[in-house]
């Protein structure tokens, strides 16, 4: 890797959280630059724009994410081990260095759906890819004979992520930890459902 | 009510969805005067600063939700009949006025959790309002006789509100509506699943 990668990796990985926290329109270059500790001119000489650094930090944001989910699935050969992954990484979240300003998915989603095409397309991208990922375990759970044969693993999927983005969206703006517990208990009552027995 | 107050509601009006949309850091003065038609002077002799017109902002689209959900409640007089009002209003949110750019409570709540402080007390007594609401109803349902006793009123509202919020946020921000109509659904059921025989 040379050093100009590197240098990016470096800005990506100390904006990530001040863009996950302020918002895009929220972050100034200032921001930037007290983050990194770089120079406007070292950090508009390695990307184009705020966009472009921007768009850098969530992908860095949502490896992060992603690297925790796979951590966790790594051992489990079991469907239901590898779904209750992403329940564990987003009950842990609010005191987790990637989720505890909020989900990218959702803050950038949030931010970008009525304003910055680039953004709103990472951020469909990354839920796009989560859906995926969920309904293929499913899928999977149905071959292995641990679900049952009559869950639709799509709408599964859609069930669990609105699940799991409802609850921790809403305790990480209140504060208050039960839309994030009853949520993550219900889920795993909803998920025990479709286990054969 | 004086023209100053008139022309206070008719700003709050005018950039209510602008604030939804773009956010309070994406929302330039310029946007304002062209959301009401009024020079920079008009709006300012009428508030104080940016803050000031986002705050009544958020208050205008919290009020216009909040009748939608009181206008389908006035005839009811069943608590099942009273919980569906909210699923009816987020069902047909993504085509409504107020709800199309998002739900404020999320909007406002995810920019304005690390940066806003008033922004962010508005959106969390919203959700807090709504939270008390959704729970005294179930009290309500459980005295009626409508509702199994052993329902836990906070807890169910937490999971409610959750699902509802998920979603509608998800949909929003994917275009795909399958987040919140395998959410609805199940919380259709969920409810059902509440009621007395």
């Amino acid at each position: 890797m040379g050093k100009a990668e590197r240098t990016k990796i470096f800005i990506a990985e100390k904006t990530a959280s001040l863009f996950n926290q302020k918002g895009y329109a929220g972050t100034s270059l200032n921001d930037m630059t007290d983050a990194t500790g770089l120079t406007k001119g070292a950090i508009y000489g390695n990307f184009e724009d705020k966009d472009d650094v921007a768009l850098a930090a969530f992908d860095h944001s949502m490896n992060s994410l992603i690297s925790q989910v796979r951590e966790l699935q790594a051992d489990e050969r079991s469907a239901l081990g590898k779904l209750k992954a992403f329940i564990t990484v987003y009950s842990n979240g609010l005191r987790s260095p990637v989720l505890k300003d909020g989900c990218p998915i959702v803050n950038t989603g949030i931010e970008a759906d009525d304003t910055h095409v680039l953004l709103k397309e990472k951020a469909n991208a990354a839920l796009s890819r989560w859906h995926k990922s969920v309904s293929a375990i499913i899928q999977q759970g149905k071959m292995q004979g641990e679900f049952k044969e009559n869950v639709n693993s799509n709408e599964f999927a859609s069930l669990m992520i609105a699940m799991i983005e409802g609850g921790f969206t809403l305790s990480k703006i209140s504060g208050d930890a039960s839309y994030l517990n009853q949520s993550l208990d219900h889920l795993e009552q909803v998920i025990a459902r479709q286990l054969k027995k």
